[in-house]
């Protein structure tokens, strides 16, 4: 976890600063930057990495298909968990001298990138001895009906969701899997935020794991997430890994209490009724011998790929 | 060159994918792309990397927060040359696992954005082997008077100014220079399009060049731009060097005949005549004996530090 410590410090300095601009409607620390331009849209703003070695295993390469597509994809998925949709994209690649796909994985990021209805518009390329590295910024524009959804917008009261299933995203076996050919809650997210409005609290997209991501919302609330074991949907591996893995990119939000929420999506996908949000602070799991454990300890960590 | 040859490749196959986004006004292949938010503000990006090795020299490694500092100033360059003004960034960061300083860097590169009036206002970390890369995107706005300045706006019997002195940006000895410590030229770039409006003709940033760059505004507005060597501004390197080493970031930019050019800017930034536009391809000096060269041959290559 060292490197989102980092990014919090490092968000921590920028919090003053972020005031002295009047463009800027929330800084740095949410799943995207929300910026207004000169007429008064909102725009939301996000930068990801996905790195050989760190988000796919570097021993036991994936079809260079997949690399463009999660660089994009990943991206994309901060925008979802804003409730927003996107304007466009820009990839920048660094490559080793050795590496002659260039042009391919390109052609496979803008090709995803289109498939999820987002222009690649920019680009631009290094060359310098290393592992594959391609950074996306993606830019999008938040629901009319809700605005950019944060995750500071949860309240005591609130009722926990996550769309889809947890956990067993990373093959250790195979080195692939969802990680790789997840789609981004760009439907979900938009829809939550056009069908629930004001109803629907904090969201969040679910990247280093339930646990921790929990634990996020909860602290940018200040509140506390408690969760119910048993009620984790997950993909056949056990409600531990479904609060401790990483990479599933689903979405975590929270809705006012009493308000009913209709699912599945129009999609089909599933949503999932978890938890609820209480006074205090950090996210908390009631495992199904009643023992309440700090489910922010659980995590995933890049690294350990 | 292998690095914009790839791009430009790339930006090929991106021409045709880019008309189905009604968003897009300006796809990839100019300094910045333009999109529209949905109140029609017109949006520039535009997204560069600084590579340890690359960008500066890896054996005699400038102070840090040069390195920070790079990493913005590049970015804006683009929307400098787009007669831009800059509306905030995003900086990502990969890191060797033994660097220590990731905070340090950051806190530069918020320092030098906030200086140049751009809000840093978010940012990503991951931690791999190898060097040091710093990718920043930047959002700007176009002026309003003359809108997005494009490089294929250069017409036959426009008059050819650079801003500054071009040439010895990057010195062999020590690795440092200009080119670690050069203002974007935002001010010259938003007053230039204010002052001149529809006269102003193309625009572009010097980075691999002037013989380089003129030729990419030549091919974008399918026009040849003929130079007079001994009129280009230089630092004392004479007119080759001028014309061939990279990293000016210099603004390059072409005014419709008989408009009178007020110099310098109210800045105090030097504008000077080098030439004009004239019919046919590429980009020609007339060397101090008569002699034309294409100067498009005469270029820089970032691989070569």
């Amino acid at each position: 976890m060292r490197e989102s410590q980092l990014l919090s410090a490092i968000y921590e300095h920028s919090a003053d600063l972020s005031g002295a601009f009047e463009q800027v409607q929330t800084g740095p620390g949410d799943d995207c930057a929300v910026l207004r331009t000169p007429h008064g849209d909102q725009l939301l703003v996000s930068v990801d990495q996905v790195i050989e070695g760190v988000h796919y295993s570097a021993g036991r390469q994936p079809p260079l298909e997949l690399i463009g597509r999660k660089a994009i994809a990943r991206a994309l998925s901060d925008i979802a968990a804003m409730g927003g949709r996107a304007l466009g994209a820009v990839t920048a690649a660094a490559l080793a001298p050795e590496f002659a796909r260039a042009e391919e994985l390109f052609e496979h990021a803008r090709k995803a990138a289109a498939w999820f209805g987002c222009p690649l518009v920019g680009g631009d390329i290094a060359i310098r001895p290393g592992p594959l590295a391609l950074t996306t910024t993606v830019l999008g524009v938040p629901g009319a009906a809700r605005g950019p959804v944060l995750r500071s917008e949860a309240c005591v009261g609130d009722v926990v969701y996550v769309t889809g299933e947890l956990g067993g995203s990373f093959d250790p076996e195979t080195g692939q899997g969802r990680h790789l050919t997840f789609d981004p809650r760009l439907s979900e997210g938009a829809w939550l935020a056009e069908t629930l409005g004001d109803a629907l609290g904090a969201m969040i997209d679910l990247s280093d794991g339930l646990g921790i991501d929990g634990g996020r919302v909860a602290a940018a609330s200040e509140v506390a997430l408690e969760i119910e074991a048993e009620t984790i949907p997950h993909s056949g591996v056990g409600w531990r890994r479904a609060l401790a893995d990483g990479e599933d990119y689903e979405l975590l939000f929270t809705v006012r209490p009493g308000v009913d929420v209709p699912r599945p999506t129009p999609g089909g996908t599933m949503l999932t009724r978890i938890g609820r949000v209480i006074e205090g602070r950090g996210c908390f799991v009631i495992a199904p011998d009643g023992e309440r454990i700090d489910a922010a300890q659980l995590g995933w960590n890049h690294g350990q790929q």
